[in-house]
């Protein structure tokens, strides 16, 4: 269970770190949609090891082979297989965790779940996982800028404690892509290059905020109770590794203000309601308004450090362990598509659903 | 769609806020559990309006009937159907705003979802929606508290800027309810009611902060992937009325530390797996690690407000709108039993799922 | 688990047939239909008991209220809540199975899983849950009829060894309500009356087979692999209490045939693709082809019978039991609304999901 | 949609006959099973193409792959992924059909859903998907013959007008396995065959009826209402291509018994509680009894044949289609594990569930 990600669009990813590969199969997905190996290609390289210097050194190509459900470069309405072949794996790196629990990793949870672990690069626990996730989420946008000209676009807002100024609603994905840690604010870019450097050369690790803004949504989406927007964006985001924290529109900032200052006034523009400011982050009652839905997500400092810590084996006597391999000093800039992802397959689920709510007058 | 929460445990809710009654339908608990309607009644009357003077003055009893389930007292392991009737509906009362929508309400969205709404109360987007989530929440604390020791305490920890001073960790259900705000920090709470009454006078509104705790959750609970129990939880709390915000464990404030600050070392203790500090929030790689849970939620200022505020009308006009009526200042003290009940109808789907991952050794 | 049916459109019932009522959520329902109370009660009336002299006369009036999701006449698209109360029960009447087991009843099977049981008529195996889906099936019908023309109608086929002549593709509803034991066939239908007076008589009982007909289902409605149309349809049906048979056009008669008799030549007629023959049962690959759907339900005897039998008490002694209190000698006549219901449910759940099957072109 | 089966124990399969390959990722399976490729293959044996003289001569190896999952022989709880790729498509052999609908296929009605078809042997409707059922369902045997003592057989029960004699209580897979047609009974076993190669020679295809026992179900697995025993097994059987009818225990005979007849009186045997006869086939209310689960599943002839029919063509115009190529004139004989997989699939997810529902106590 918990392998499967949707309603109506619906992903289901597989596949170990250190295991013969990884994959996920899409399903739901309409007929008729053009799509090729290149459009996941562009998304999986974005979450790819190896692509800057401040990310993790293995080397993986990464690429995607689609193993069913297109026929002739459009979809058929069924199952598409993707499947990505692990070409790095070196377990050899892992054998000291055979029986120490690496600290704030898996390790401890999945033995007390499961009374088995694949104990190389984390198994399961691997954000090599995500790549099932992009790749679904890669067909997701394609229909979301196809089908009703949403864009989504994830960047890169804080590490630690530099932040960056960006404008949601205006922000270009050429911007955040200009950069290797993929914050389009450009002066703050570097300096978070230079902390994500420094803390690689001491072997420690940093967090921050994605931040994340779909444009183009129509008004309509999500659903009133339990399938809010926020709250399927909410269990979408928190699902990927790493995050500590969800907010959507004023967050915990708005918290500090009054209702009059912090509710959204409607206005007519251009024939069409919109709201003067948007401290709802494009969402109203966990149904879409046409906003801009903007969101951020908390992610922690990679729990991989290359330093000594304390920790217990599997016969419960306290050790020392010290991590050796390949690992991001920061997952921020490789998170950003992954973000996009979750967002962009919970936009599509919802879209698909809104069709249902429909009678033909 | 959207009216069902959960997996193996799960609860349906309905109803509309001014028509005949509200209710939850429990499907997946266990047989053979001591239910009473006066189990219910408890939390239920935590989340009673009119319970305070910083509250709705609505007269509602909200009584509970189960109507199915149950019979000589214990549960049948068939669903159990709530009923609550709806006795104070005064609909009268938002004939104003049948052809404007609120601000930050759901009205828009809903009739740009549906094509109709029910304008009294704000139709299924009233808080009175979560009178079902409370009721079968009760349930599933009692399945928790006594199939495996689980106690769950949420409490304000801020309203506006107000912050109180808890320790997640020892906080007592007793000090929660020892006041009308539900803050265990007595003297933070006075100011907390102070500032809500004064918003009452003033017609404007004020959000905050909910801190929630399960302890003795046992290790094991949650699921690698996409149902990691803090996305889970995320969800839960996320579709609750007026959320804008969630994080776990050392949340968006984790982002400024460094790794070797931010993991949890793991000793042995009692012989225990412990960690010695609890960034993590209990949960590890998406399952529970059996220290304690800890999350917060950050709601908004209550949308409505005794104030005139720009609007639109279903025409597309823009008008001014005034709410009159009965509202909640400040929704944090009674949304404390919601967020409860949320946590622990995640938890109990956790722990009863829980049981299908082992085999017969 | 196991009380919800259907995914895009779901009824969730609840109740037992001696506790306090019984009802249904249903979720799903587009918006802005018209839907009253009335149009429930025509249908429930069909599966009532007490309405003829062949049928069990427990006196109960069967009223439905809807207490959600009903605005004005109209659909909300929010959770139709519908309740019916239980008037007539008579707990006293089966103190004697208390510590009984009733032959090829489900108090035996209740106990293994659940450990508990409501043993005043079959708590909540009573056939009394059928009034949730009853009710629900009317909307779903209702749906079916005004949104794409479709229209059920199910008969008695056979009883016992009493078969009736019926041309499902002509066969009319009001020639099925023509008699009260609901066979179009009117020599045959005398026949059945008089085989059931009997039974009932000798204190014994009958079964047979319901035939249903679901003419103007659209091409395109289904899916290729798990939810075959026809699987869905099996499922819908072989959960009603007693049936234990199901079979889609030609059915277990079709084995008997060769390919060249069996297949059903494609022609051109009247700009439309039709087949000569039907014995696809309106099904290919799982998908409808726009011809008549036609399936057939078998139907054992009730299994409560005014007769000693032996049987095994709670502590494993053999014993005797003799029934009393009342019962149906037959329930296919009471049942064909609820085939017709399990139908409905099946093609407006496919009917709505075949909505996300489409691109805007 | 469409593509998932089970809840608890869930297969999701994907592939086209003649696209890269089918496959099926199985989520829910228990951690900590003993599991090899080699328990996959010996199912995938027994359906694979080209076994036999009676069976279709496409030449595929059908080798199992696991991609996931299992870690040194060993289930991880984490989703198995099996792929097996295609390699005897032989696309050209299907271009006749690329603007014929072939009659009794699913080539018209994929077009009515989806607008796309992969024509080449039928594309996602071929009957090779159901190699990812084998494959999951061998999962299920070994997890219900480990865990609970479970033990399925099908076999070929009749084939068009030829019946064999079996008694499923004590049939074995040794007499089933012993000949080419797998009916346990010798003598019609030859007549069978001999029937399938005379309507091979003559281009023509045959139907039959399987029946499939499982021994061993403990008392206590399935559900009272829509998720009764026989209804997913109903579900399960009618989603395998080419299946018209099912029936459990005494089926559509048992229509023509009287009630005193066809009740299964309880007596105690063994400090047990059995049922004298099993009328009931295993289940009762939806609940396994203990005694054999008996059921049958009716399948057409092969609609697939090597003479002239009338069909239409893509523009709607009458014509002539002959089939070339390669085919099963009967599909039983490799039916039979496709049957027994589905009935796996069903009873590994209810005896998981079926966990979840107990105290502590």
């Amino acid at each position: 269970m918990g392998n499967t990600f949707g309603h109506t669009f619906r992903i289901t990813t597989w596949g170990e770190s250190h295991g013969g590969g990884v994959g996920v199969v899409v399903d739901g997905c309409p007929p008729r949609l053009e799509l090729s190996e290149t459009d996941l290609q562009t998304e999986l390289d974005r979450r790819r090891p190896g692509q800057s210097k401040i990310v993790t050194q293995r080397k993986e190509s990464d690429t995607a082979h689609i193993l069913s459900g297109v026929f002739e470069g459009r979809t058929l309405g069924t199952p598409i297989s993707i499947l990505v072949w692990n070409e790095d794996a070196k377990p050899e790196a892992y054998e000291d965790f055979k029986d120490k629990y690496r600290p704030s990793h898996a390790d401890y949870t999945f033995e007390k779940k499961y009374g088995i672990r694949d104990h190389h690069g984390g198994g399961r626990a691997s954000a090599r996982e995500t790549i099932g996730r992009v790749a679904g989420g890669a067909v997701a946008k394609k229909i979301l800028a196809e089908q009703c000209g949403v864009a989504i676009a994830g960047y890169v807002r804080r590490i630690q404690n530099i932040s960056a100024e960006v404008d949601p609603s205006t922000v270009r994905m050429q911007q955040v892509e200009s950069n290797i840690v993929r914050c389009p604010d450009a002066r703050a870019a570097e300096q978070m290059i230079d902390l994500i450097a420094q803390m690689r050369k001491q072997g420690d690790s940093v967090g921050g905020i994605i931040e994340c803004v779909a444009r183009g949504v129509p008004a309509g989406l999500g659903a009133p109770v339990f399938d809010k927007l926020e709250a399927d964006l909410a269990k979408g985001v928190m699902s990927i590794p790493a995050t500590k924290g969800f907010e959507i529109g004023s967050g915990f900032a708005g918290t500090e203000m009054t209702g009059s200052q912090h509710n959204d006034p409607f206005h007519a523009r251009c024939g069409k309601v919109r709201t003067r400011t948007n401290h709802s982050g494009g969402i109203q009652g966990g149904i879409s308004n046409g906003e801009d839905i903007v969101l951020r997500v908390a992610f922690k400092p990679t729990a991989t450090i290359m330093m000594e810590q304390d920790t217990v084996d599997v016969h419960g006597k306290n050790v020392k362990l010290k991590a050796r391999g390949r690992h991001d000093p920061c997952v921020l800039p490789r998170a950003v598509p992954i973000v996009e992802a979750m967002v962009a397959l919970v936009l599509v689920d919802h879209y698909l659903r809104q069709k249902t709510v429909a009678l033909n007058d």
